[in-house]
């Protein structure tokens, strides 16, 4: 499984940190002390829509990398290329033992159709709809809820069924971990009430999240800093507004 | 990457062969000379929401494997568990070149919410809801088409550029070719003109469901028989009352 040449060129990570897959991705670099270039593709300002990027990731989409002449998308299949092509990177992460690798792809499947699809659609359309140009959407909100709550419970009652600090009863942190972990701090953009309602009933699941936080520190809340800012500006629109916030840029 | 123990017990593939992803593994199993026992999971019978089955897979859904005492659900993931844990499956299925492998990741991370979202979202909504004792849902199938025909334009212009037979310019199937195709072969219960309406524009991805289907014969026209059969009922209905469809049992 190790590359098959010399890295000639510096490994490029096409991200916006706003974006929770592209925080992910940038962690795990970071915490491995993989040598990169992170390209900011800033999608307020549709970045990811002009022809220069089409030509990186033809799919308009962040998190994106380059190493040497090759392209690859999507960030489960980016962390994990990552984790098999650099050599300093710890097993842990993505273990080459098969059982255990094939529990951690059952998770980032599971991922995509319940605590992706929940919690990007409950954030979206409960609260970041107008930074993108869309309106809110509560019917949508109301539906995603439903799929983020269910989510987290599965991750409480399945996914941490084990003694461990990590998903799968592990001792130390794997690429789901991080992936999942990420995915839910977007919550943190949503009125304080809000965000509780979903992660308050889980109390492993607050744990998981500080376990991982802690392991891949001081990167992670370098990583997470934009998104307590989006958090902090929004928070201040609606103690002053007393409205539903909008954000136009973060 | 091979498997730690010799196999003392027959693998068993828990299925309902009217599941795409349970065709896909099954196909799968059958291609490669895999010895395995296929325990059928008749969802139109709610079996899979038995707590005999919730042993085997707590997520209730189906395809799930048990390999000894390792039990596995998500088909991605059992996919390629089954490529790299059975040493008679030849290397192109799940090539242990990492970059090969990269993109392969990539295309079935794609295929989660992208061409399965429109797929099922749409053959469910406009036909198979009642079924499963669900209401049909034309708003949600209009969504839902234009997310399909999004995805089969993109498998088209962008997985299919490359002058192979397969995705990712590939001279043999991988285990993308497998689990993509099977996805859209349930178009084939939809009506005639709808189905091309889908297809009809993509003559690349025609060709590639023929050749991924030539591939694995005889056993892909063998799983199905069952798909086929419901195709059939559908449209005798269809002619017969000049509505739209109503399944009670396939």
């Amino acid at each position: 499984m190790a590359r098959r040449h010399p890295r000639e060129m510096k490994l490029k990570v096409y991200a916006d940190r706003m974006s929770q897959p592209s925080r992910a991705v940038i962690v795990f670099c970071k915490v491995n002390g993989i040598d990169f270039e992170e390209v900011r593709v800033d999608i307020s300002k549709r970045q990811h829509l002009t022809p220069e990027f089409a030509e990186i990731n033809p799919f308009a989409k962040v998190p994106a990398i380059v190493d040497g002449r090759f392209k690859l998308s999507e960030s489960h299949a980016i962390l994990i290329y990552l984790a098999c092509a650099f050599p300093g990177v710890p097993d842990h992460w993505y273990p080459a033992d098969l059982l255990r690798r094939a529990k951690i792809q059952s998770v980032l499947d599971w991922h995509h159709s319940n605590l992706r699809k929940g919690a990007v659609g409950y954030v979206l359309n409960s609260t970041l709809a107008p930074a993108f140009g869309l309106p809110l959407n509560p019917e949508a909100a109301t539906k995603a809820a439903e799929v983020l709550s269910s989510s987290l419970s599965t991750i409480e009652s399945i996914w941490l069924k084990g003694k461990g600090h990590f998903l799968l009863g592990g001792f130390q942190p794997t690429i789901a971990d991080l992936s999942l972990v990420c995915e839910i701090m977007q919550l943190e953009v949503l009125d304080e009430k809000d965000r509780d309602r979903f992660l308050g009933p889980h109390k492993k699941v607050q744990e998981w999240i500080e376990n991982t936080r802690k392991a891949t520190q001081p990167h992670f809340d370098e990583v997470h800093k934009i998104l307590m800012k989006a958090k902090m500006m929004l928070q201040a629109r609606r103690t002053a507004s007393g409205k539903a916030p909008l954000i136009s840029k973060i």
